[in-house]
């Protein structure tokens, strides 16, 4: 069966080790619903544990450091590994079905002789490069992707169909940029101007340092003056909104839909929940946690963990959102409180 | 004039009868308020039934089983049928200014030779379909589309503008997708790799069923492993996020800019207002609805009407929060509680 | 130094008047953290004032009204203007490293032969204008545009890549639309159908009147029947959605993320921030202002200010808020009450 891998083959792959047959051909990763015979499956959730029992997969990776399942472990080969998640990815990436394009320029894309274009780039049909941009060693650039004049991206990325990667933007190696995201739209600003809204050229750039990830159909703006930056490491999510002069340390997580205003300062290993916001010009310490749907108005701590809109620290937020839920009791047990009061006060008077 | 038809002919199109002359022409279907002589116009909110009195239209599409309006109906040649909404959808098919393209490959489009076409398919300028894909029978692929490598659409569909399908992605007949949308994204997967956020390949894919349509820059992320599902008949508006391995059922109303993360489960017929966001890996029943800019973190039962965040029964939310508007007098109230409990306290203590 | 001005021009360009050389070359304009000698820096934020005895840069705009600043104007050539805002956008303009494509249209741009093309349109490559569309005077199409049939589009222009204008909208001149946005994509219109949802042809257009700007990802969704307008001078940031019907009235601001449901009225001057909602068939009165993360659910009278969800008068929600986070308090008060009433009771009944 083409694609097939022996289970010592994960095994050095992953830095862990076979009990069981080393020689087991393996046909695939799947999930512990899914799986059948022939696959590898993994616990990504404690609380799946309990699937075990009824598994198909004929090998299970484990932690080296629990105890295998207590009812079916006997019936998989296991391959114990330090990080199972990390495990179940590099064997994720064994069997990735993706095919790379291969290195080059299609004949109907549409590269400018003045961009720089590095070794074994693989430039898609219909795809842009505009005049002094320049393009990494092995950067793929897939079909139907624009790239402004003078723009750059590094080495080893790959940027989706549909991406704009405006003018004089700057992209790090290892930059991987999904479909139809746009880096270097006009900040939104404006003054007033007597009777309507001038413009406020919007002169910088984006730059986005090594190892980023940004998701589908986001948005990054370009700065007034000077840079909007991306720190290394950091993972953006899909249709999330990052305003101008933003700047986002390195290593952090942003999920879908988040919004960032105007010349926000995220830390560094900074978490932000889906669907929150971050008012313009405040500060976020490093390793900051900001829930789900949550709006933080006010710069916030490092380490501070956040809920709520406006975001309180989580705890207090849970707090009074669970006597939100009871307000009505509440407002009984006042009202009940009162005529009390009132029969009391009554009887006095008597 | 171009375009007239005999209401007769529009009374056979909806199933309904003619109370007037059954030779009048309209020249086309308009809102109470836009309507002119020659036009047919229809009642969509009850609320605006008292605007029929000012109203141009000479003709009016009504229920079958509604009185008439009171005032002005005289004046209105009456198209009775069973859904007036539903009436006014075909005749406002009939209306339709759309001109489809031709069946034809632009010879601009990027097809490649060993891509599947069906029978009068249409495929448009710049428009791209990779390797080993395929486009069901009279598909129209407008203008620069791209179709992933062994990506599959099924007959009858329309792909607007700037879509981007990606590779393997699986979509059903009557699919309807609007511009810029992308479907088969990578999912938002990374795992703490000691010092980094490592990614989690995603190898899965996106199954599209049968009679969907998807609203612009919607993003729907591939499976990590497996499916991430959109039932039939489901209908999604712009903007929304679907995250890796979620699953709808048949019948779902998707409304623009919901969030849903990865693996919920969201069954049959289930409404999402405008906004809102549901948590990953839960649960939510067949029928439920759930509110405007509601945040849902736990499963929800068939039939749950939900509402705020964390989410709670509509009627409990609501409620609370008329509770919460009026909380400073809440707090007042148990001031002046406590001043008359102390002053009873210190009469007491005389 | 290419790109160097003498700080007389950029007075003669304001309005306004130097204080000091006025043969001063200046570089170019950053903000008061990043200005090196040589330029020329604003006070955006009167917070920011503080950081003027820090501020490398040689010249400084600041208003006429305002006394200099008490430390550190002494070493500043001074340019005062009457707002100080507008005037620094004008010398971003000055020192813009934008560079204008030149008209023309690119070979591999696909224009149809029937669209009418204004003096002087720039249209890039893989540029597609639809028959009978029409572009003015000294419009700018950038690579990778789709522009439908009988689509208008005024003078002075400027639509960026990845835009997908759909058949027969309408924009006006000096129009600003940012990459990947969508103009005219159907609106979300289905009506029961016994089984099923039966889609409602969306039958309508989008107009958009003269000066207006459109951030990146936004969707605007054609009228069911008539008009989608945005009014002139309307600013609209990223990720926005416009569902069909909406009317937005002249100058107003809808800031990241907004959603506004299908038949609202939006009126003049209103300012909507971020992540906010507007729910369907309401209107907002001239000048309303709405806060960020509200949700409107109500009409809202000329002038109103609102915040919250479902949104209430601006100051009767920050009361409640600030109560709301002393929950637990007010809790623990009533339950003291309690215990003291109780202990009353007890007392009087011994």
């Amino acid at each position: 069966m083409p694609g097939q891998r022996r289970i010592d083959e994960l095994a050095a792959a992953t830095g862990g080790r076979v009990i069981g047959d080393p020689s087991m051909l393996i046909n695939g990763i799947a999930s512990i619903e899914d799986a059948g015979e022939g696959d590898i499956t993994f616990v990504s959730d404690k609380r799946h544990m309990k699937l075990i029992g009824s598994c198909r997969a004929s090998a299970l990776i484990l932690s080296e450091t629990e105890a295998p399942p207590k009812d079916g472990s006997q019936g998989f080969t296991l391959l114990l590994v330090k990080n199972p998640m990390l495990a179940a990815a590099r064997i994720l990436e064994l069997f990735s079905p993706v095919e790379p394009p291969p290195p080059g320029i299609h004949p109907r894309a549409e590269v400018h002789p003045d961009a720089k274009l590095g070794a074994q780039v693989s430039i898609g049909a219909l795809t842009i490069v505009e005049k002094g941009a320049s393009i990494g060693e092995r950067t793929v650039l897939m079909p139907g992707v624009y790239v402004g004049s003078r723009a750059e991206i590094g080495a080893d990325s790959i940027i989706y169909s549909g991406v704009v990667i405006r003018e004089r933007c700057k992209i790090g190696a290892r930059a991987i940029i999904h479909c139809n995201a746009v880096i270097g739209s006009d900040g939104f600003g404006f003054t007033p101007d007597g009777s309507r809204s001038y413009k406020i050229p919007q002169n910088g750039i984006v730059r986005i340092e090594d190892d980023v990830e940004i998701g589908a159909c986001t948005t990054i703006d370009r700065a007034t003056i000077g840079e909007t930056v991306i720190g290394s490491g950091t993972k953006i999510d899909n249709l999330v909104q990052i305003a101008h002069n933003v700047r986002i340390g390195a290593g952090s997580i942003i999920v879908a839909q988040v919004g960032i205003a105007g010349s926000a300062t995220i830390g560094e290993r900074v978490v932000i929940g889906g669907q929150s916001g971050i008012n313009g010009h405040i500060k976020i310490g490093t390793g900051a946690q900001i829930g789900t749907r949550t709006g933080v108005i006010k710069s916030l701590d490092s380490g501070d963990a956040h809920l709520g809109f406006p975001s309180m620290p989580r705890g207090d937020w849970l707090r009074s959102q669970s006597i939100f839920a009871k307000l009505p009791e509440l407002k009984k047990r006042l009202r009940e409180l009162e005529e009390r009061v009132k029969s009391i006060e009554g009887a006095k008077d008597n």
